[in-house]
């Protein structure tokens, strides 16, 4: 693997700096010595280079359902619109889909991303393919199908857990306590027991889930869960929008990571999540976009910028979710999220996925703080270089792993074939 | 001035159509015929041809104050950081620092701007020089200096006033009400009667304005404002982000126009405007995004996509500012709420604002209703084309009436000279 030196960037959390990557591996932040041998010199003066952005929660295949159903209700954008088309799903579509998303994740700067759908193991054959990092699960609910879809996650983990080169991760992914109630958890928590395998869960992201829980159960979706035994094992709790100071306290003493969604969240009318108190919480919180169905976007910039803006303004309070906090959401807490050790921050030894920017443009001008230019003012179209593991996947406007003309035709191609089936 | 035909876009509030321009206006909605002459054809099939945006509110020369004070309460940002860089401001870094904004603003897709600030005849020599649309006022406070402020605005205005072949419009700018108290209202309404201009105004943009209002007079500052006559005049109302049923009832029956700034209002934490209890009392309600100070971006997409999410999460209904009412709010509400004419929709006879977006992204696909794209999806950077009044200012990634790279070392320049002298 070609050796790459970084020429005198500002480095996220270090300053000014040149990067040296070895082996898919950073192995030099500081100043490059004259006889330092490297096999690609990289300019990069007046570039940011951050870590690789993480995107904590998505569907990537649901690409192909972006923009056919908004502005609707939850409810009627469900039933409606995405579970028939859902229904109709192939091998296919979850392909081209899944690749869609990677070319718009690759573009905007994200080198890891979280995935929970169906046809998973095609998802993981389209990271494979673009070099993207990807922690994967087959998402569970009840139903005549539990047994299939929780024997296509055991499938997914045995085939493609740690695959990649390391790259891919494989979880379990029970839906949601809705779809999931404690009796259909058991097998799931058995199967993580056995295989070892973290989990991730929709939890608390509408009020009228935590309503039908407390009318079901007498709690709250995330007091049953706890009872369950689910936070025994790492768990990964997307959107928790709608948590009482308790539930914090119990997914804060138990140790669970949660991805806030804000775009998808504020779309559907769902809310939006404590964030600052889940933090002060001591809790570990990254940012994810969801599907692009309820976004529209998988860009990270965009949820980074909202996680910085809308808690200030809902709290009146302008200090809440500082641009560096936003930053780390989006990068090593988003890392730490997701249970990968080695990612996330640009430090010797990590695994290198490196996202450049660059800072030479009318928008982030004039020039202050790198920091603030990337949380408040950057755009998915000012990075410049994505590498993830060492590979370089976007150069020069170009993607290297992905052939983007046939994704878009084929992507195009896999709706109308669902569109005609309805 | 050249004429120019474009083949085949997607036409906003129209649909598939051709697009003709002569002389400065739009000429032709339609299905143009072979015998048709134009000096050039642009191809613009798989483009969105939209009016060129609007942008109800802002501070160009801001942009040099971009990203040096972030996540700072209020008061400490205006009096430790804004107000003493703004005391030792020039025309020249006004100049420059509005030149800036505009490249920032066009290559976003804006075509017309509004502005409150000093030294605003060199904002408006900007805006002759980079063929913008702009609405213009001088910032009127009370103080020693009120009596010269008011005399800047009449020069402005006598100066100004219709010039760039009519792009620029004057309008009064009395500050807010706390600081243009009712009786220094008086002289700025005397003028405006004898100029026959309309004003600009900030309105109870945070809790403590209208606090300091009922305190002072009993009653909040659109009440207040409705008893000095000034709604009597065409006014266009920035904020307006903590005003009761019956300020909005004020405000609707006095046709006072509004401008939603939604990221600046997050940002510093002041809240969020009521915007669909505006619209169903009938007002007219365009986007702004104030200065770069406190966005820290010119991005009307970005303000376009804030107003469609953040009304359906605050009041949990997926329903409220759908795609098309958020683009409108973005062009033809704002053009309407800047009381321009012959502004803000492609039709036939009015002037050829126009902004051409490339729908052929990763992001934008599959390709399915290009307004849910425009209003969720598409980015600045997928602005191809703008222009204005007839005129060609971005076209394949150049800007034709702004030397960039000079803009952005002048502006760097200014801001350092300006930070020396702290």
């Amino acid at each position: 693997m070609e050796s790459v030196l970084f020429k005198g960037p500002w480095v996220a959390g270090v300053g000014e700096a040149d990067v040296g990557v070895r082996d898919g591996r950073i192995a030099l932040v500081g100043r490059a010595e004259a006889g330092d041998r490297y096999d690609r010199i990289i300019e990069a003066d007046g570039c940011a280079l951050i870590p690789g952005l993480v995107n904590c929660h998505g569907h990537a295949a649901m690409t192909l359902f972006r923009g056919i159903a908004d502005d609707l209700p939850l409810r009627r954008w469900l039933e409606e619109k995405i579970w028939p088309l859902e229904a109709k799903l192939t091998a296919e579509c979850v392909y081209w889909g899944s690749m869609l998303a990677m070319a718009e994740m690759i573009r905007g700067g994200t080198t890891t991303f979280t995935d929970m759908y169906f046809f998973e193991e095609e998802t993981a054959r389209a990271a494979e393919e673009a070099g993207m990092r990807a922690v994967l699960s087959r998402g569970l609910a009840v139903g005549p199908n539990l047994h299939n879809a929780l024997r296509e996650n055991r499938q997914l983990a045995e085939e493609w857990h740690q695959r990649g080169d390391g790259r891919i991760t494989v979880q379990l992914g029970p839906h949601a306590l809705y779809t999931c109630p404690p009796r259909q958890l058991e097998p799931i928590l058995d199967l993580a027991a056995e295989l070892d395998l973290a989990l991730q869960i929709h939890v608390a992201e509408t009020k009228e889930e935590v309503e039908e829980s407390i009318a079901r159960y007498g709690k709250s979706p995330v007091a049953v869960l706890e009872e369950t035994g689910l936070f025994q094992f790492p768990v990964l709790a997307a959107h928790c929008v709608h948590v009482s100071e308790e539930d914090i306290g119990i997914l804060a003493r138990n140790k669970v990571h949660v991805s806030h969604n804000p775009v998808s969240n504020l779309k559907l009318g769902s809310g939006i999540a404590p964030v600052p108190q889940m933090l002060a919480a001591g809790m570990i919180v990254g940012l994810g976009t969801d599907g692009a169905s309820s976004n529209n976007n998988l860009d990270m910039f965009l949820e980074m910028r909202m996680a910085a803006l809308i808690h200030k303004g809902i709290a009146n309070d302008p200090t809440l979710v500082p641009a560096g906090l936003a930053l780390e959401m989006a990068t090593s807490l988003g890392a730490k999220a997701l249970f990968l050790e080695d990612v996330g921050s640009i430090e010797e030894g990590m695994k290198a996925d490196i996202t450049l920017i660059d800072l030479n443009q009318v928008h982030l001008s004039p020039r202050h703080d790198p920091c603030a230019a990337i949380a408040y003012a950057a755009k998915a179209s000012d990075v410049t270089l994505v590498m993830a593991d060492g590979r370089i996947l976007l150069e020069e406007g170009r993607l290297t792993t992905i052939d983007e003309e046939r994704t878009i035709y084929e992507a195009q191609r896999c709706l109308r074939a669902l569109q005609e089936q309805l």
